[in-house]
């Protein structure tokens, strides 16, 4: 057992385990983003790190039908950071935020070796949650947009080659338009983080199914981190009103699995930063 | 202007600036707890660290008149942390959350060089929020319990002393009872984090007022941080009832100050590691 999956065995209670946790019509979710486990300060610049640190919590809220509405941040600043940095990891966040709708409202600064940021995030739910737990046999599996772009970035950036600012591990592009459309016909939904196959073993974990793949994925699809696309299911049914809504948005939606009895592991390694 | 200050300004909206935000019913707080910034850890125990996160975080929330109810993690474990570590601090993190009411409803854990703890908690409101911004002119200030062992605490860690595991420094004892009770007398209060002088200067600058000191002070009493103990004011035709509150919940209450016009501005150092 890891330390991780320790760690969250020791406060293991029915409200944790999704990508926030529903209380009433809000959704609650906490990500840290941290130099040296999430990036490098020269791969990214104060600003995309301030942007980047949102964008992945505001991810954990839309898969759950819900809108981002309320942050708290802690900032752990490094001694060496400059007023002009701290100036432009600001702006990062709130252009962010402004885009989102999203108010900071409190926080904590503090003095440390490495930058790191923890922002936790209040959303509202615009209808039913969309859990990881409610995915039915038969159900198509499907995820959002391309994956494998976000690795292929880390990579570049680990050889100290350079990527765009537009690039995915740089800017995850969140779906939100499609996934709020979608949410009614959604049996169960995530964002992919770790990678598709580490994440679809947590998803059919929590609900107890296996799956049968339907199409053929590359390895750099499968294990791909850091992507923040929607990992989500459906019943058949729903195949033309999704399809309907994937046009309408012009959102790429790739149905790669059917959700059957039993269940899943994969040996592809999660792989980010 | 200090990096924390500059920083805070960076996100400055009405929202912000007090021990919590409130929101409709609900109020919201983030406190960093971090080896280093807070504490070393062979001053407290795992168990310790976990009680005085949440304690810090549980303070503010109480100050706001309100029932601390949930609970978001952001754990940094470093690399040498064991698993009988981390259930102690689980332990402490858990044990204090039971004893207030609190549910743990998520996070996020990372490995990191330092141990760091991110707390966001979401309390209830009891009834109206007690806010920084309320006190006026004639009202008396009153601090809870006594002031200047925090201080006497860390400066014994410091030399290299053992401190009793009961120590304000290592388990802060909040006035809930107290202040939950005294709060509808209430016209604004903040814990004491910084030092008294230092909170004190927040509290008259958010209220826009000043202070004419009643009893002579010590330093130790001005100055020592992390007492976590409440800075309240009332209006004099409410002392008899505070005075009762304070014999009914055996609570120490020291009248020091009575607000006036103008402004407040410490000389006295804020001291805390």
């Amino acid at each position: 057992m890891d330390k991780e999956f320790f760690t969250i065995s020791c406060f293991s209670n029915a409200l944790i385990g999704d990508d926030a946790a529903v209380i009433d019509k809000n959704v609650y979710c906490k990500d840290l983003f941290c130099e040296g486990t999430h990036f490098k300060r020269e791969w990214l610049s104060p600003y995309q790190i301030g942007q980047k640190a949102m964008l992945v919590n505001i991810s954990d809220v839309i898969v759950m039908n819900a809108r981002p509405k309320y942050a708290l941040l802690g900032l752990i600043l490094p001694k060496n950071i400059c007023e002009a940095e701290i100036l432009e990891l600001s702006r990062g966040i709130n252009d962010t935020c402004k885009k989102f709708g999203v108010s900071v409202i409190g926080g904590d600064t503090i003095a440390g070796e490495k930058l790191g940021i923890s922002v936790s995030m209040i959303g509202e739910l615009l209808g039913k949650a969309t859990l990881r737990n409610g995915l039915k046999k038969g159900d198509y599996i499907a995820f959002t947009g391309e994956l494998g772009k976000s690795l292929k970035g880390l990579k570049t950036l680990q050889n100290k080659g350079e990527i765009c600012a537009n690039s995915r591990f740089v800017a995850p592009n969140l779906k939100d338009k499609f996934f709020y459309k979608a949410a009614k016909y959604v049996t169960s939904a995530m964002d992919i983080s770790d990678g598709l196959a580490t994440d679809l073993q947590k998803l059919t974990k929590a609900s107890k199914k296996g799956v049968k793949m339907i199409k053929k994925l590359s390895l750099a699809q499968l294990k791909s981190g850091e992507e923040y696309e929607a990992l989500f299911s459906f019943s058949p049914k729903n195949l033309a009103k999704i399809k309907h809504i994937a046009r309408q948005t012009r959102t790429k939606v790739t149905i790669f699995a059917i959700a059957t009895k039993g269940s899943y592991k994969t040996h592809a390694k999660s792989h980010h930063f």
